[in-house]
């Protein structure tokens, strides 16, 4: 299947749309959002989101009638398994940072066939940077291409971790995670995952630690991050699974492989990690 | 004195400055770069800190012979007092990103006359945000002038807060911090003080908390985050002093009175602050 499939050609297009939506996305600001809330107050969705999710689904309707749709807002198609190309697009990462900083928001689109990613691209829209990647062709900041992640220690880590997790929470015992934050040099927090992935891809992240997200936060940032030789597991070392939540933990493989320890020694001595299907 | 002083003259001369500094930046990060730690493995220094810092303090000496310097590298004058025109330099605010992500690091300028600020500009040197102001005729983020800050609720604020706050430290009892953070909307950290304190000013954050800056870290800003009606005082709620470090709780009036209440009962209840001189 994969022999007749150009990937280049369909990183062409998806990043003549993933521009065009990031145009609508920066017009957008100019007036007033309608916001709601959908799980909890702090979930945000706007009619952006919705109106740039039917915007690639019509485009990908129309130029890949064959390919399915994994989506943020759920216009998309539902599956339960990851046979075939499947586009898995988060109009907006980062609505919290659209609604109130207007800035720091990102779209992210991942191609895969087969359950394996072929083809990234996530869009920090106010910068105006664009990461993408062809699997097997390396991956790139705008027309700069990036280059393999190199050892780090920890101590000389910077790391991307939300203060929640440090915090009491029901996804994992902060007592896991207080040490790492104090072993780094430093931590961050930009509240766009496809962001922290796609700086976790330039090095400018050692290791991004999420205990939540869904296959359109990452489908995209895990293709770059592979594409430099980077690691990526959910928290507990499990495979990640593209059809669910996960947690997620992604770096440097030096650093990922010395957190990842930490954590597997913390979870034997009984301490909590949720376990996702 | 005041009447004499054209302060747009100053600012123009400073923005002048500040965008050549921010040149010399972008081009010293395509070469390598000489990095040495000071007091901690975490506090760096590179010889561009200490190239910027003698650019501006030769410039202002040759421009501004009267005028006093407090830089972070110490090229500058040793004050007991607010006397006089003082200009507060840090001429890389945010090393750790400038060395590691080669991005969210800034040059911070803030122009003091006999302790009020009247001069403020900070240049987020990667995406070329200059904000900046005059005292009395408001702040802006380019060419926009920004609107006053409104009143926000914290359960509807996203606030900067380092990791190091929810973890144990010398500064600050975490269990003050840690129920902030699960109240506000969302937390995020980026690095560099002067970035943080315009986010503020800018309304992308509403509350900034840290437990130990320096007045170049803070000089610009404040006057910044003053021009749009916002609040600053040190954490325990004594004003701020700036020939001394200090720590800093700065944000939208609002949710600055809350929380500033929430650490006021935690200290009569006998929790730790750290007090400054």
């Amino acid at each position: 299947m994969s022999e007749q499939i150009d990937w280049y050609a369909i990183r062409d297009r998806a990043k003549e749309w993933i521009l065009d939506a990031g145009e609508q996305l920066k017009e957008a600001l100019k007036s007033t959002l309608q916001v709601e809330t959908k799980s909890s107050p702090d979930d945000l969705v706007t009619n952006m989101d919705r109106q740039i999710e039917e915007f690639f689904i019509q485009h990908i309707r129309e130029s890949f009638p064959g390919h399915y749709i994994i989506s943020e807002e759920g216009y998309g198609d539902k599956l339960s398994e990851l046979k075939g190309i499947i586009w898995m697009i988060d109009p907006i990462d980062g609505t919290m940072n659209f609604v109130h900083q207007k800035r720091h928001f990102s779209i992210s689109i991942g191609v895969y066939e087969n359950g394996v990613g072929r083809v990234g691209l996530i869009l920090d829209v106010m910068n105006g940077d664009l990461y993408h990647c062809v699997k097997g062709s390396g991956a790139f900041q705008n027309d700069s291409k990036l280059p393999p992640l190199t050892e780090t220690s920890l101590n000389e880590a910077v790391i991307s971790i939300n203060a929640t997790w440090l915090n009491q929470n029901r996804r994992i015992d902060p007592d896991i995670v207080r040490p790492i934050a104090r072993q780094c040099r430093g931590t961050r927090s930009y509240g766009s995952a496809a962001i922290e992935l796609a700086y976790v891809a330039c090095g400018a992240l050692d290791l991004y630690w999420s205990m939540r997200l869904a296959p359109w936060d990452i489908g995209a940032g895990l293709i770059l991050v592979e594409e430099v030789g980077g690691a990526a597991t959910r928290v507990d070392g499990s495979p990640i699974n593209l059809l669910k939540q996960n947690s997620l933990l992604v770096g440097n493989p030096s650093v990922h492989q010395t957190v990842s320890n930490h954590i597997q020694q913390e979870i034997e001595s009984g301490k909590f990690v949720e376990q996702y299907e």
